[in-house]
């Protein structure tokens, strides 16, 4: 991460880091990655551009740090207490795997579901999608560590004789979790917890009869 | 579909009907769908613009139309025959299921990583992942076709006892299909045959010991 933060005014720069962030997830949204430009987050947050810079290297940095930033919220008021950043999506351990992956896939469809992060996130996923440096940025900061907590989960499952030891982990997960991805992203049909249930019951057990 | 073929010049047409195609996925491609015009598409398809109009009444009608036609000349390469439009995707039912299903999603990676599909696509459907009425309409158009085609083969194998009757096609053919179209929209790891038949085996078999 390209972020430096300060040792002096901390209450101060926390403040404005918040405010930048608030003010890139809010642009990129309105007017598309492409349009979205330092001096733009700069003016609406308040602050001169020079202390963005003092921070960030790229807008690409500011609003990946940004979404990491949204994620460790919305864990925090979940879990009421302190998040550590990146921690935001940890999968629960409880031994009972088909209720761990459901629980966090009924989370992931909440925050999909939440304007305050579908709108920026798909601005920023539209431009990863044509524009192959950010894409492959967007994946290896802010998706891939999420994956690799499912597959963290689905090995400590396969240490349990609950998934069977020939499975890739890495592929498995994205049974579930790439269905629910493709929905909320093309937008080709309505996400539920339901739905995600029912992706981790098919998933775990198959289609086929036993 | 807005095509409104005429009866004369049958030949000509198809001739100039081909051109539009051709320009509108090379235009599409290099400058994105927002500064795509039906000008653009005209000029350099070396047709007045009226010729378009005729025809379709968008340039989202003339892409859909494009893209259609692209598969099914691309089914018509591979079977060696003439392909009706829309049936470039039918799932083949041999009655092994697992063999149906692999040999599709093969196909389908090929495609994928054909440059004169994959360019074109992706400004298709980052367009569509932001402007939700284009995204609404490529869904309905272009992909949910191809998904009932998948429906309609679960449900065969539903019929032969290959599938559950308590599973939902329209959700199961999502567990092998979605993590394809993930892994080429988001660029989150390679795509491959053997990664194909991967899906499709987790899929029906599930992750969890039998």
């Amino acid at each position: 991460m390209a972020r430096k933060p300060t040792s002096d005014s901390t209450r101060r720069s926390e403040k404005s880091r918040r405010a930048i962030y608030a003010a890139a997830l809010a642009l990129v949204g309105e007017v598309g990655y492409a349009r979205t430009t330092i001096e733009g987050v700069a003016a609406r947050a308040g602050v001169g551009k020079q202390t963005i810079y003092r921070w960030w290297s790229s807008k690409a940095d500011v609003l990946m740090e940004a979404f990491l930033d949204l994620g460790a919220q919305a864990a925090e008021q979940a879990a009421g207490q302190d998040a550590r950043p990146g921690a935001e999506y940890a999968v629960p351990d409880t031994g009972d795997l088909a209720a761990d992956l459901k629980s966090v896939l009924r989370a992931t469809v909440d925050e999909l579901l939440d304007p305050q992060f579908e709108v920026p996130a798909r601005a920023l996923a539209a431009e990863g999608v044509v524009n192959e440096q950010l894409g492959r940025e967007f994946v290896t900061k802010l998706l891939e560590p999420q994956l690799q907590l499912y597959v963290q989960r689905l090995r400590s499952a396969q240490d349990a004789g609950h998934v069977r030891a020939d499975v890739d982990p890495r592929i498995a997960l994205e049974l579930f979790v790439s269905p629910l991805a493709q929905r909320w992203l093309q937008r080709t049909a309505p996400i539920t917890h339901a739905y995600a249930d029912t992706l981790v019951d098919y998933a775990l057990h198959g289609i086929a009869p036993r």
